[in-house]
């Protein structure tokens, strides 16, 4: 499926316009934020090409490029972990997208079974500081889903 | 200033381990969200270098690589919006960030004077269908603040 989008035209267009004409990178990519549509919290960010964008606002399931596997990604189709989108939105320059999501299933985001992939915090002050970990639950066992 | 970050280890390492190993892209940025810490919404996206990264650490406000200008870039220098972060987190491969700030002066994260970049709705269902716009609120005037 070859889907294309408008390409982007003035500054003025591009921010304060009422056409979805994203700005691709040289990957043919733009950058996907997912939040929680209850909590707020990040989720994942992922990367759609005009295929995955098209496909979620057709569909509103969120559909993202996998850069590992070079193809469309439903995300959830072998977790089962859809996700629903509730609202989307571009930022000023079109280059980034922010999906609030309801994921189905157990609710968890991250492939390695936590809800959201940010599970770690980098403490600021000194470079090389450890990690900290602030949710280490996991809601679904990786190695039976993905058949590790 | 030259700045290092230890390489990614293994997988295991990188998604598990307590080290920041950052997974730069071949431009040598990695993808920063900036949300806001009491609302939870979505302020920008953004790109860090490695430089960025470390002055973010080290001082605890937000700095990011300008793609547009090639060079450091401490978020507010010019219109006063100051990122103070709050908290940082890395994610399961190290290749996003995700920072939660208190934004100084007005509150505006984005350079058109709105509180946040993502003032527009994608709606779902139609591909073309217009963006609607959720957010006009100028808290600034660009014009005066950038000297347009």
């Amino acid at each position: 499926m070859t889907v294309t989008f408008p390409a982007p035209g003035s500054h003025d267009e591009l921010e304060e316009g009422q056409r979805l004409t994203p700005k691709f990178d040289r990957d043919g990519l733009v950058g996907a934020i997912v939040t929680d549509v209850e909590t707020g919290d990040v989720l994942m960010f992922a990367h759609m090409n005009a295929e995955a964008l098209a496909a979620t606002i057709e569909t509103g399931v969120a559909h993202f490029f996998s850069r590992s596997r070079g193809k469309l990604w439903r995300k959830g189709e072998t977790s089962g972990h859809e996700m629903s989108v509730a609202e989307m939105r571009v930022d000023c320059d079109q280059d980034a997208l922010w999906l609030r999501v309801r994921v189905a299933g157990t609710g968890a985001a991250c492939h390695t079974g936590r809800k959201s992939c940010f599970y770690r915090a980098v403490p600021t002050g000194e470079v090389g500081a450890p990690l900290r970990l602030v949710d280490d639950a996991r809601l679904f066992d990786p190695a039976k889903t993905y058949g590790g």
